[in-house]
């Protein structure tokens, strides 16, 4: 399977200490979560009823900007995996690099898989994913360029799983035409990525096509109620993107002191030119603050933003030590 | 998509009243559930590591007495899901009645489907499928019949989501034999539906194929956290197997004073012959309590075993009412 960031366990086995020695800016979760706050028993007991699944439904599609259909699922991840089976099977073009996910599950259920560098190569495809914006190096894509993209491909996949500080990037307004499925994730803007999260939105025949391979209670009791809570909570969202945008700009000022070079990212988390990502890596983790580097770029290192002010003195210290 | 037991939806619009007000005894959920505890923070922010998820496959391993290769999945549901594409698509063949989502999930897929009604007739499926205990009668197949049934079928599919009270039934031991699978449902017994935790249990093959079809974080944070604690505990599983042992006795002996007869059941549900179910589920109803009834057996009515005393008393009134 791909590695990815957020594994603590491989940091630990290489550099030592406890998982609560560590800080992980390895990911693009918010490291400041809405509050989980008090839940009902039910929530834990019962079996997550139609009527909450709906309501759930009905929050997201208020915060995203869509009445188009919408379904939650066990994180965007969980969607992904039932991708190669939303059509059949044929040739998928990724926009890449990107969420390397995206090659794994297709390859592995027997696509054709193609990574295209150009956004004009994803024409012609069976099924064409893109990330906007990307991950790892922030690319963004205007709505207007993917809705000239998509009668030319069969379907159209954007994975908006680090849009919310930027909903003008979003086609979620524009989600219900044939052919376009967007995916949201709820757990890296939320800094809540445990409660397994995420939303497919799209034509009515593709999101019944996915509940139906999701199964009757696709997520958990726990991640339908503060699902709902937060994502109905649009002061929280805007205080959390005004922050996050913020601190991004503190760390592109504190990293490119050293000589690095921003090459892109988005709020919540930013990729530099380093020279030496494993070096920098190595650096950064005596610290105890994890970091991610990518296969396929020796230089380039992506970090997510501190928490709080003890995270950013440690991440400080640690860059200029 | 099949209907359910536990949704409490159907009985508001029906018969009125919240959510508070109703006892849901229509499904074989425990309602004195394994008690959840504070939660770490990392649980809820973090994803769930690998590392973490090994030590709930450890503890669930424990638990049900095997050392087989094992997956944690969002509900048993979840691993239900994947079945139709473990192998290649052909015959499965059911043994009915019996939970309804076997039929569904495989006809959807595409599958050649047939319900069977009994053991012997499962011989020559490409996919056999069965629950020991049977939901919603409660039948029971001894491990030694089940393991000569295994050479005549291409996979076998024990889902043993109610076995938890009876332990000398299941197959777990044995796990890991090739085309034996086994299905586990975490919620029911230890009373947390909403927490979305299952286990399938089988062959490296199987198991392996499974795990990458749910892909990298298949249960929620909260789900592994509690679910490794809860499984760990034993002393409360032998005293939970004890109680609920004795109330399904004293479930039968109130019911079978009403002239209704015991079909069969598990520790954790029983099935009567009312003559009439969808009367005595109305009666029930009217005093909110809810009941499940079956669109093929018109006098089976199944009940869940009231939490508490108070439970008791409402029931005990609502049937001499």
């Amino acid at each position: 399977m791909p590695e990815h960031g957020g594994n603590l366990d491989l940091a630990m086995q290489r550099f030592g200490g406890k998982l609560r020695d560590w800080i992980d800016l390895s990911t693009g979760i918010n490291r400041n979560p809405y509050p989980v706050g008090e839940l009902p028993e039910t929530v834990w007991g019962a079996l997550p009823s139609k009527s909450a699944l709906n309501a759930l439904h009905q929050a997201a599609q208020q915060a995203y900007g869509t009445t188009a259909p919408i379904l939650a699922t066990n994180g965007a991840q969980a969607a992904i995996q039932l991708l190669p089976h939303l059509c059949a099977r044929g040739n998928a073009r990724i926009l890449g690099p990107t969420y390397n996910e995206y090659t794994a599950v297709f390859s592995a259920a027997g696509w054709d898989v193609a990574e295209v560098s150009d956004l004009e190569a994803l024409a012609g495809a069976d099924i064409a994913i893109l990330a906007n914006p990307n991950n790892p190096d922030g690319k963004r894509y205007e709505p207007k360029q993917l809705l000239e993209l998509l009668p030319k491909v069969g379907q159209l996949v954007v994975d908006e799983s680090f849009v919310d500080a930027t909903p003008e990037l979003s086609l979620a307004s524009n989600a219900g035409r044939e052919g376009l499925l967007i995916l949201r994730s709820f757990g890296k803007f939320f800094g809540l990525a445990g409660l397994r999260l995420g939303f497919a939105i799209g034509s009515d025949a593709d999101v019944s096509a996915l509940a139906a391979m999701a199964g009757p209670w696709p997520v958990s009791g726990p991640a339908i109620a503060i699902g709902e809570r937060a994502l109905r909570d649009r002061e929280w969202a805007k205080a959390t993107s005004a922050r996050l945008v913020r601190d991004a700009q503190r760390l592109d000022a504190q990293v490119l002191r050293l000589g690095w070079t921003l090459v892109g990212g988005t709020a919540l988390f930013r990729l530099y030119e380093t020279g030496d990502a494993h070096a920098a890596q190595e650096k950064l983790a005596r610290a105890r603050i994890w970091s991610r580097v990518f296969p396929y770029h020796r230089g380039r290192l992506r970090l997510g933003l501190p928490g709080n002010e003890a995270e950013w003195a440690r991440l400080s210290a640690a860059l200029t030590g």
